[in-house]
């Protein structure tokens, strides 16, 4: 997983979200007030419905983000992150990141990615 | 993987194939002309020069294209896949997708997400 992941609080702007996103070349950032976890948005979603002009001028984060956020705790075994990514996924489609939490303390976020990069040392 | 993916041609704008990726929700689209392969523009590339202003205004997709683009063939292993993509990346990084070539004809696309679904298969 990555460590200490970047975030982003309810209040910001989705333009700075993306921008952030972007700038970082990350696919998702946790959406986060005072250390608590509150939602997270994707560069896939934000990218998109930029593109096509769905959001008023000044939308926020917090009226966006996806709210039920599918988490993972630092002991759980990678087979509990693949069903995970499945479960959370909409159609036969799966999440590409679940956000890790320990105490309720975001403290990293594992992508499909990294899942593949352990099972190329496995 | 994804068949029939979509693709741009060379001689395109680097701003319209970013849209193109946002409006289909894609991180990564496969350069053709004339059905040959030429190279792959990625989301998270794109998305990063552009928002960092680093492209002159004008660029196309083939000034900023990776060349050597990561393939395999429709017949190749799951392990030849991660192989693929772990040997591509950079550092200690993974490529995110590999074009799938048939008798040097584009015949999908397949992503480390796409790879994770058939995991949970098994």
């Amino acid at each position: 997983m990555t460590e200490d992941p970047i975030t982003v609080k309810p209040s910001e702007d989705v333009v700075f979200a993306f921008e952030k996103l972007m700038k970082h070349k990350i696919s998702a950032l946790p959406v986060e007030d005072n250390g608590k976890l509150l939602g997270i948005v994707t560069a896939t979603d934000l990218g998109h419905n930029l593109i096509l002009d769905n959001y008023k001028l000044g939308t926020t984060v917090e009226q966006v983000m996806v709210k039920d956020v599918a988490t993972i705790a630092p002991e759980e075994t990678l087979k509990d992150a693949i069903d995970k990514m499945y479960q959370y996924g909409q159609d036969d489609g799966i999440i590409n990141q679940l956000v890790v939490l320990e105490d309720d303390k975001i403290v990293g976020i594992i992508s499909d990615g990294d899942i593949i990069k352990v099972l190329k040392e496995l």
